[in-house]
């Protein structure tokens, strides 16, 4: 039995959008599109590997519908979400003479979805999107909120724009064809949320983590909803990060740092995001703003889940710092350092990278 | 004497912003910009022939003010109003630690506006930037409004995105330095606004062209004003152009189309619109809209002001209409097309590129 379809909106008045949550949902993309007010051509941008597994059944679904569809493939991998992917999309726009009333549908990971949300948000000036996201990273984290982004070689998203899609359409069914790995590494996000915003949450995935792991929809669904309904709430409350949504950077801080530090090659997002949330944990600890229990229920969820909790001992921290100061959210030298307050809240602390790394530095002793 | 600086304010909520017009006022940007919440760190952006003119006052003014200053010089000319020139920005901003809080200043014409305000809405997902137009074309309509864009091979600003300036600081005195086939080119977007909008504004251009001919500062600053003013409300009421916002495209959808067939190279922006706006206001009579005195008014400004007025001879219209469909502006087949109501009246007609093209044969014989 298919699980009910779970639909959150997210509401950000004219640019308010929904989240529709649902399983083998894929070729009914088409019928749910023909009800919005788009024109008659759409682009579908994919890398090879999605391509090869729900191209058909989208793009099937949507010539049903009466769209005219562009099929953009981009290669798979996080070193194509760059300008020349972007040129590459624009150039097929372009050909395929798509208009401001045409659409682009982003179905794959993170990366498709950052790079065909910035091509819309900046092709003619800005057309309307799809997110059709198939990794669990992409449905609880980059499908929602509307940032889209390329990488440039010192740092990841720092070209971009803020740009809502107009429709979330996720098939949790879809995660049954990714790799455990990233599975996992998705679900570093999903704790993420519990910690920083439903202790309710946090709960649920210490008593149902062994089914998440063996991909069970039903309670997929959930998790994945729930997930989306808080990032809706941060969101809605601070669209464009000015103030609150910076805490959705809960572990992202310390997790991006390593990222860039390992160049990207031994850790997921998730993965460096795991480390960093137990990090930041730590950290909170020492500043006496969360208590021990919390943190060790924290760490124990992570490691649970087969994520990484400790800073890999070959790591500089001098590195850690140089990282931290080219990240975008630094502000004159400070960055807005999200602290966890026990399971479920946060605070901000405005600290400098090389304070968070005397932090770290202390941890380590 | 100075003529008293005017202060035009662009409402548009959250994003206002003043626009100011005066004479030599280049060295009081910096204290302008103190009085704004910009971080401490600021980047300039010129071409190679204005930073030789007005760098120096520019950037000596930021300086005094409090601001660190990086400087990026562009080669001048629009074949360099791309993606390269956006990189060669995005990678001195990186490298100079530019913040989220920071502000780009665009220092030039048209072109260093439009690729500036481009990098500014897409570096770090969108920084606050300041217009500092240099040319008559550029104070009056591109610094104004919030379109910035960079141009794809296949055609015009088809890459870029809405993002309004906090501030535009206009100095009549800078058209002294322009050559004067600029300062016309200018004169002709001038007359646009009297003949889309302001019958008043017309009679006075039709009065003092000779003077604005001249350089004169005054009636310059009094009919840069004017038009700023006409464009702000104008946007006001549709700022990212779905309805309205396209009646300052009169005189374009022709000009976009023969600037395109003819390269870029026969004709400055204003040039192809002066004599897209002469056709279009043809068009208007033929279209029995528009009353033939009107249209000689119009046509015999624009001649005096030593624009061209017809369509060269060995233009092919049939090249004018593949250049029309891929104009951004399409929708469905159909242009948008702005006709003019006499003098200071518009009116919007929806026509394929195919009988634009029929029309414009028509007048041709």
């Amino acid at each position: 039995m298919k699980p009910a379809m779970r639909t959150i909106t997210v509401n950000l008045g004219e640019r308010s959008y929904p989240i529709h949550v649902g399983e083998n949902n894929l070729a009914e993309l088409g019928e749910a599109m023909r009800g919005a007010k788009f024109g008659p051509r759409v682009a579908i941008v994919a890398d090879a590997n999605v391509a090869d597994l729900y191209l058909k059944p989208v793009e099937g679904s949507l010539r049903r519908a009466g769209f005219a569809c562009e099929v953009i493939v981009l290669p798979a991998g996080e070193e194509h979400k760059n300008v020349d992917s972007l040129t590459a999309i624009y150039d097929r726009l372009i050909a395929g003479r798509l208009e401001r009333g045409s659409a682009l549908v982003a179905l794959g990971g993170g990366v498709v979805g950052d790079v065909t949300g910035f091509a819309a948000a900046t092709y003619l000036r800005g057309i309307a999107y799809v997110q059709v996201p198939t990794t669990l990273l992409a449905q609880v984290d980059s499908s929602v909120g509307g940032k889209t982004a390329v990488n440039h070689r010192e740092g990841k998203n720092l070209i971009g724009a803020f740009h809502q899609p107009r429709l979330v359409w996720i098939d949790v069914a879809a995660l049954r064809s990714l790799p455990k790995r990233e599975l996992v590494a998705g679900l570093a996000e999903v704790i993420k949320y519990g910690v920083i915003a439903d202790g309710e949450l946090f709960c649920r995935l210490e008593e149902t983590l062994d089914e998440l792991l063996q991909v069970n929809s039903e309670i997929l669904a959930e998790v994945v909803a729930a997930s989306c309904a808080i990032k809706a709430g941060v969101v809605e409350q601070d669209e464009r990060e000015s103030d609150v949504r910076a805490v959705l950077n809960f572990g992202h801080t310390v997790g991006h740092a390593l990222e860039a530090v390992t160049r990207y090659e031994k850790f997921l997002h998730g993965e460096a995001v795991a480390i960093g949330m137990v990090q930041a944990a730590a950290i909170s600890v020492a500043e006496g703003v969360c208590d021990r229990p919390s943190f060790e229920r924290i760490r124990r969820l992570v490691a649970r889940a087969g994520l990484p909790v400790d800073l890999p001992a070959d790591v500089e921290l001098a590195e850690l710092v140089r990282h931290m100061e080219v990240d975008k959210k630094s502000a004159a030298g400070k960055i807005k350092f999200v602290l966890c307050e026990g399971i479920g809240r946060t605070r901000f602390h405005a600290l400098a990278p090389s304070e968070i790394a005397a932090r770290l530095a202390e941890k380590a002793n």
